[in-house]
């Protein structure tokens, strides 16, 4: 792992002269880090270190830098530059990443920075701030180059020379008509091998695989997954091209909604934006968390009602405790077992709509299976070791038994069943499958288990 | 979305025709579609129509369709085929997706199918089945174009036109020394740009970031986010170009390691394998999730226990049940929140193994604050609603009320820094952090969270 030793070296060297105030060291190891390295370093700085840090990074290298950082620290720098070298920077920043950081602003410092831009930039970025954040078009790059049809191989390479140094992306070239309606695509090596003569036209791949503006960024990215795409271009409402969706753009749109699924079935909410943990301060982390914790506890309370309201039954057998937190857990966990799976399908986009009883069907055996294994682990472990103290005798123990395998058989199959059709549920009536998130089940199945359990309780064991 | 539109019709086209049994319709679709709608097509097909799907697949068409296919399903088909046209169709398959299919097959067929290849195909074969499936060397395409230093462009562009067809990359062309060793790369539109005369050294950039074949995929795909790379080289140990990490297989690693993330923290063990959740038979699904069940099972009993010894104090004042399960909830909702946080952050690589104390700090706080806010609801919902049938009068209520608000505070901050620590010692002993996952977190924090209730409720009310 020599490189990969040497890459976090460069990164940590910069970190430690940062640390012993050594200036000259920095400035010596700023030319050889890469954007992402200086990002990373600059991240992991406390404030003050930070602020000399940035005295030390030379003008051109800032508009790359700026690239690789969280919008948020990106705007709080971009607010302290004066306007002449703001300006500058500005300028080099690429439309899809200006735009990010124009949607992170606010009002004020949002309306001085488009009165710095360029006219025709000005023009561009107001065109994007038209596309959600999470949407195609607000992902897309404009920094593309297209070609036409009647082209020659040689004319087209003339005209990509002019934009190498801007393009973002060339190895697919997509080929319009003169409306910009998209006709198909040419990669980079078609026209480097081909002969100097020949048309666009007789090496355009017709492939037309697009996405419009508007569509979700998870959509166009699970289209690029599937095809293997390098880029996929992204139409206005007319069918033309207005940008590309890249590789890179893929991958962290992967990564966002990932984060994103991971947070939901936890309880968490909103956005992670994209500050780490670490620099995403206390207070943001309780406002994420604290929403669906207050209204799981006051859910939580039906619980503590139902076992309240069974008191007499309770304290009758009280050894029925003994087995009551494992039978509502027992359901808790396979309940997010289930939505896990479920909502991990949709998201990959395995599940058609019309799954939903194909799924209910796999779960409810997937259910009943663990349910009677479970279970008779449980009746097993009971009739073995019902110890002294349980005070459990004779024709009892068999009640008490049936009770516990019974409860714990019908509580994992519902459970199971409940955990997966929610999510589906979910998305039926529009909502993120996801925000039904695994705690919000488990709160559910509790009070279900408990009446489960109970009510046996109460027939089998003659309570009450 | 008339494209999106277009894409899934013509798989759906597929579908209809062979539910219908009009093969001559399937056969007319056929070469319109992309291999990755065809492979989705025969995933959602029952066995029957696979079969007579798999007699329509023109031979030439095979090779890309097994490329799409989960390699478990590939395997069967190839199973059923003749060595004739088996051993064609080995030859067109690329040698990393060989390498999957041989990883996956039986001994007798993986034999077999070995003693079909050409010679020169066994030996790559060989060499790659040395490297674990989930290493950079697992991943590695070979099918890629290296370039000399002292080539000229001209030189340079006649010894890729040769290799165009085979190569998987050309957008990144690695310039190697004559042992081997990485000096660099060039891309594509340099050499297309570039004067013929040109010599390579003259427009190698010099990047030598690279990882060895014996890397885990997750590093090397983090290090392609990183520095939004196109292809990541992966060396031998002497540092030797042995192939390229593509960016189809980046997403392809961060959508596999996303879905085992997700999985862990639901208690799923295992690897969900390439198969989709409607084609894993049911016994797959329950054998993945029992385990923990079971174990979380008599674990849960742990927490039984502990509520039937502290029975004298509950029969007392039974009215503490109402708030146990909530208490209980609270615990594991928080610490699950808390864990999820900080798993992600660590598969995201912002966490340094020196991040402990700040995390720990970071958790405290979050914990401290929502425990305080819930307490307080909680509180105040005593002294305004206690109804009638909970049997509190006079100081009773006072000493209620701070035994749930003080058993509140505590249980989520001590859950919210468990489910924050857990996770880091988990990798300080070399475990995947997401094993500790969540359902443990919440059976371990719901016994601490009881005896921490039933403790404070018989100091405070004075019972026992």
């Amino acid at each position: 792992m020599d490189e990969e030793h040497e890459i976090s070296s460069l990164q940590e060297r910069l970190i430690t002269a940062m640390h012993d105030g050594d200036s000259d060291a920095a400035s010596t190891l700023l030319p050889e880090l890469h954007p992402a390295e200086l990002a990373a370093a600059y991240e992991s700085l406390p404030e003050e270190e930070r602020a000399a840090l940035l005295t030390l990074i030379p003008a051109e290298s800032l508009p790359p830098f700026f690239q690789q950082l969280p919008a948020s620290d990106a705007v709080s720098i971009l607010g302290g530059m004066p306007d002449g070298p703001l300006a500058n920077t500005l300028e080099e920043i690429p439309d899809d990443v200006l735009v990010d950081l124009l949607q992170e602003m606010e009002g004020f410092q949002r309306g001085h920075t488009f009165h710095l831009l360029s006219i025709s930039r000005r023009r561009a970025a107001r065109e994007l701030l038209h596309y959600g954040e999470d949407t195609a078009g607000g992902r897309m790059t404009t920094a593309f180059a297209s070609l036409q049809e009647d082209m020659t191989v040689r004319e087209a390479i003339e005209s990509l020379r002019r934009v190498a140094d801007e393009a973002e992306v060339l190895s697919r070239i997509y080929v319009v008509d003169y409306e910009g309606l998209v006709l198909g695509k040419v990669r980079l090596r078609d026209l480097t091998f081909a002969e100097p003569d020949t048309r666009i036209s007789a090496i355009n791949d017709g492939d037309t695989r697009a996405v419009l503006a508007s569509t979700d960024q998870e959509k166009a990215m699970r289209i690029m997954v599937k095809y293997d795409m390098l880029a996929l271009p992204v139409l206005d409402d007319d069918g033309r091209l207005l940008g590309l969706i890249t590789h890179d753009d893929a991958l962290e749109i992967q990564e966002e909604e990932s984060t994103e699924d991971l947070e939901r079935q936890s309880g968490i909410a909103g956005d992670s934006a994209d500050e780490s943990y670490l620099n995403t301060p206390v207070f943001r982390h309780v406002r994420r968390r604290l929403g669906w914790i207050i209204s799981l506890a006051f859910l939580g309370l039906i619980s503590g009602g139902v076992i309240f309201s069974y008191q007499d039954q309770l304290s009758t057998v009280f050894a029925l405790t003994i087995y009551l937190p494992m039978i509502v857990a027992a359901g808790g966990n396979t309940g997010g077992q289930a939505a896990t799976m479920v909502v991990r399908a949709m998201s990959l986009g395995e599940l058609t709509p019309g799954a939903f009883l194909r799924v209910a069907w796999k779960e409810f055996r997937v259910g009943l299976i663990m349910g009677v294994v479970l279970s008779a682990c449980m009746v097993t472990q009971i009739y073995l070791f019902h110890p002294g103290f349980m005070k459990l005798e004779g024709a009892l123990i068999g009640q008490f038994a049936s009770t516990v395998g019974l409860a714990l058989l019908m509580q994992i199959t519902a459970s199971t069943l409940i955990g997966a059709i929610l999510p589906i549920g979910a998305r039926a009536i529009k909502l993120d499958p996801a925000v039904i998130a695994s705690p919000a089940i488990t709160t559910i199945v509790d009070a279900t288990g408990l009446l489960i359990y109970l009510n046996l309780a109460r027939g089998i064991l003659h309570l009450g």
